[in-house]
């Protein structure tokens, strides 16, 4: 594994433009507010710190509890960098957005466009999803018998996933033959589930998703470290990263703890302002997917509908993504004038990898010329800062997160970051942030449909006869 | 250009789902609340039937008046097609999203990857951001020699894309030298602004951007006709899908007319339910670029302070992507038992390009082996059923959008279908859907914190320091 030399610095959150000291007492959250939380926050942050370890908190020993499962990951990481040309990861939701955000993040933008040598690992292909067309056109694209595909799902029941296991074995044994095996790589519960058993029945290579671990919390488990390995990535550096932002996240005082405010202020902007939305802006192409990564944990452990004691709610907010500075151009005139209904967090890069200057030209016309000799850096920095400035004129509400620079340690800090305010968060709101009951019905619904004979589906075939027929005037 | 030979059959709005009928009268709308309607939707459609083809309804004559157009895109087109590797578009919002749609729609979907005999035109890049690391592994990938570069940017004033000229016409000059011009084409005004006066200057090959049509009505222009044909997309059927659909949508009768039905729907989701979020959820990883195009068009056509008349307002519906089945295991817990505050769209595939049947095996394990012998065809088409059924069972609206099958004569139906839904929805909320102010702040701010000495943006800079200081205590 290369050793990467960068900076191990802390990342930071910047509350300053939720807060009415900046952007007015409109919409803007006193200080007053957050204090009166105090006693709430305190009793979050101790009930995540007494929990932890236990039950569905198994996450947050991760950074300290994985050496010996790292050392093999590694090896196994080498290998298949080794023998194939290209690794597959079968996944969905948490089995394949962590992935996906981490390969973006931290290795070149058009990986997969570049020559094997500048790679140096195999291309790289997360499949989360059903498609057909996207399958096949899979299949026109790699060579299955130069390809290692890492299929992930923690109760190996994921229909999705199995779906493409039976699609994908049956190719390896046509292909392959003998040794069809050697392809697959199983990353799933210890002892339960169909994909575990069946990694003892083939001999796959196999990986564990760890008890007290669910999906949208499992990046820092060989889910996310494996496929992450493969593409180069400096896992103990993620995990260090990780550990490091645990050690920040120690205080029950919310001025003192950056997971704690900014749940409060996140619980404020929601319950307090009517702020239904949450748009996660990086002015960075390389954690886009952090953006999908956290819209998955922060809209499925919050959109609940009742409380840890059973009462009835309907809570939750809705993330969605924007990417600075292209969606300014599609977004920002309704962030600006539309409904106060939404907060604005913005993930920001300090330094990045590369820079590139505005050449020289057009003098002839003095707004372009005005940009030559600057750097495409200095544009997107102050075109983020032009947007928030814009957003607190209108009175709209922003945050911003700040990696000084993006690195396996920085995005180990804001995936645990991230992990943390959403516990914090479901403590305040009293709901369970690790379940997802909403998901079962239109799973028995599908299976429903497709005709399954099992008791279950049949009664919910049964209960969908139940709904009113479509009516014709409202086909057009 | 390769003629297809696919199915043109009309798109259908399916809108029970949204309707008390089926829903229920919690949130469901009822037939009598569109039927109240009815004077307000016929003036809206008389409006914009009015008013087309004049002011910023210019776009609704496109499907007919470009037919010398069509026939220079198709000849230019061609010869980029034999003399280059790589085609790539400069442009920014509604100059890049219409692009990315139409390829991801019709084309292969690991176009860039397949071999170059298999694409038989070049590889295909949008630059939408001016992310350095971004440009910097463009660089790495193509060779500018064997590049063509649209740059599109109506106004010539675009900074990120007019810095993203000034950077590549110098490479240009440097490693092709004399004749580097022929290297980029320009997609501009036919008048006004910096491109076009270059164009004149340097003699690039030029399309226009016809009056009348602002950025995020573009696609039927050469902004997005141009990238299409050069990567072999039957254009001529894209406008004769849009020109079927315009003669669909000429009635005023709320009832007979699917644009109307639509825009109706909407405004009573956002103004009667305060649905302020709307959830375009295409079922098909062809169309989810399409959703991102929908939601520029949509939240920045709507999103507005102030009416026609001059009347405060803050409306407005804040669109957001969601992916069909992929999302359902990271946003569909939300959905289903989050506040009740979104519209779901679902964009449906009748007939997929591919089929894709799941081996037999996993015979131990009866829901795995349940699968077996079905297709991925039939499993997509499952779950979006059992999702649009889980909703209905937790009292949620959503909608369905068919296409008998993605092609360019659907696309074109559906892309037309929109631009009007739009400008119906403009009408009944009485904001003008074509402009966009709430960026220009943004953008002055941008160039005052780039040290701009113009006035105006030093008013701009002298105006940002009375914004007050940062506290020390928010930042963590």
């Amino acid at each position: 594994m290369k050793k990467h030399t960068f900076v191990r610095e802390p990342i930071v959150l910047d509350v300053n433009h939720m807060m009415s000291d900046i952007v007015g007492f409109q919409y803007g959250i006193d200080a007053g507010e957050v204090d009166a939380m105090a006693d709430a926050a305190a009793a979050a942050q101790a009930a995540v710190a007494k929990n932890r370890g236990t039950g569905w908190l198994g996450w947050m020993e991760l950074p300290y509890n994985q050496d010996e499962i790292v050392a093999k990951i590694e090896k196994v990481a080498q290998s298949v960098r080794e023998q194939y040309d290209a690794f597959v990861v079968l996944g969905i939701g948490g089995s394949a957005l962590g992935p996906i955000a981490v390969q973006q993040a931290l290795n070149h933008q058009r990986w997969n466009d570049l020559p094997k040598e500048k790679r140096g690992g195999p291309k790289f292909y997360v499949e989360d999803n059903v498609d057909p067309e996207r399958m096949a056109s899979l299949l026109d694209v790699i060579d299955v018998t130069r390809t290692c595909f890492n299929i992930i799902t923690k109760s190996g029941a994921t229909a999705e996933t199995m779906s493409q296991y039976l699609i994908i074995s049956e190719l390896l044994k046509k292909a392959v033959g003998e040794g069809w095996q050697r392809h697959i790589i199983a990353t799933t519960d210890h002892e339960k589930g169909n994909l575990i058993k069946l990694a003892w029945e083939e001999g796959f290579e196999t990986f564990y998703i760890p008890d007290g671990v669910g999906g949208r919390f499992s990046e820092l488990t060989p889910v996310g470290l494996l496929p992450a390995a493969v593409c180069g990535v400096d896992i103990r550096a993620m995990l260090e990263g990780a550990a490091a932002m645990d050690t920040r996240l120690q205080s029950g005082d919310v001025w003192q703890n950056p997971a704690l405010l900014e749940a409060c202020l996140q619980y404020i902007a929601m319950e307090e302002r009517h702020m239904n939305v949450q748009v996660v802006m990086p002015y960075a192409d390389s954690l886009k997917y952090m953006a999908d990564w956290f819209c998955q944990l922060w809209a499925e452990s919050l959109g609940k509908n009742v409380t840890r004691k059973g009462m009835a709610v309907n809570c939750g907010q809705t993330p969605t993504k924007a990417l600075g500075v292209t969606d300014q151009h599609s977004q920002l005139q309704l962030y600006t004038e539309g409904p106060y209904d939404k907060v604005i967090t913005f993930l920001k890069v300090g330094t990045f990898r590369d820079e590139v200057t505005i050449a020289d030209g057009c003098e002839q016309f003095a707004d372009v010329h005005f940009l030559s000799g600057k750097t495409l850096n200095q544009l997107i920095d102050a075109e983020l800062r032009g947007t928030e400035y814009a957003l607190y004129s209108a009175g709209r509400m922003s945050q911003t997160i700040t990696l000084t620079e993006v690195n396996a340690y920085t995005l180990g800090q804001l995936i645990y970051f991230f992990e943390i305010v959403t516990a914090y968060a479901g403590e305040l709101l009293d709901v369970d942030a690790f379940n997802q009951p909403g998901v079962e019905s239109s799973k028995l619904a599908s299976y429903a449909v497709l005709g399954n004979t099992s008791e279950k589906y049949q009664r919910k075939a049964a209960e969908m006869k139940g709904r009113p027929e479509p009516l014709k005037k409202y086909t057009l």
